[in-house]
């Protein structure tokens, strides 16, 4: 199988979004019952997370909270006024795997995955493989 | 092979705990000699990292910043009165890979798996799967 | 294929190194076509990340941010003059995964893969291993 791509779109510059059952789509199109999945993302102001569900409040208190930390307007050198993005981007981080049982993603009760737009809006991709165990 | 569940027990709000041995013994475990191994929290307000194995005050110093950075009384809007755990495991991370050579993980002398419990205690499972190289 | 191991020299106490060229001959060397790469750094003073390949300038104000985050000097309990690193270490994290496809790492156009160097200089290694898909 190969790699597949989602096809997303951020409505505002700091947006997350859930792409879980996306991402249990392509999983269970790989075909592979066990394993390990990559989720990947091919952006520098952006990236991928694992949060909570079920309170959005949670992910408003992220974003909040990374833009106190990494505030738009900070002391940068980058002329582009997104140094913000980038740097969240490496602190969230590009990637995250994922563990695969019974054609489906490991997760706990209460998590999501989502995809991080720091530098929106934007149409962006996200790439997922998987690769089976013995 | 399945995957391998760990069960574990924090004792504190936040703590670090060394899960390498555990790692090391589910590495062995699955039979597999040369591959990746992805260790993964199945929860929102812990998360897994490397870190040094001889100095406890390193641990010491990485939570303490990250509770200056994150803290536990921000203005946050959710409700919960945990959102600084849920915004660490983001920043930490949920998820690891790590690279297996005749049959243990390649780790430098000095690193060391730790769990990091945010909002504890509570009883934490962490999940370990192997898949084996050409 | 065995894991493949780069040797990096960073010059200065923080230093991003560009280390695509030399993950990508990783890659190609392994042989693998398609499947998963991961790439390790065996440090708790250093770290790997994912970020703009253009201009320089992203990576310079990302380092000066991540050390108003988490300074040099700060209130430490660790005697070695080095928690800072550590610190980082953990927030950008020590190890990637990329997707491998055509024998090639899938990365967006502006990406490349950076040794984050925190507390050089020093010699350091980078660690590499794929495993095919399916």
């Amino acid at each position: 199988m190969p790699t597949e791509t989602l096809d997303l779109r951020s409505s505002t510059r700091i947006e997350t979004i859930d792409v879980t059952s996306l991402v249990r789509a392509a999983i269970r199109k790989s075909g592979v019952d066990g394993g390990i999945a990559v989720v990947f993302c091919p952006h520098t102001t952006a990236g991928v997370t694992i949060q909570e569900n079920s309170d959005p409040r949670v992910r408003t208190d992220l974003s909040a909270q990374l833009s106190r930390l990494v505030p738009h307007d900070g002391a940068y050198v980058n002329a582009d006024n997104n140094s913000d993005a980038h740097i969240k981007s490496s602190l969230i981080g590009a990637s995250i795997s994922l563990i695969v049982e019974g054609g489906k993603p490991v997760l706990g009760t209460w998590q999501a995955i989502y995809f991080c737009e720091f530098d929106g809006p934007r149409n962006r991709t996200l790439k997922i493989r998987v690769v089976p165990g013995a």
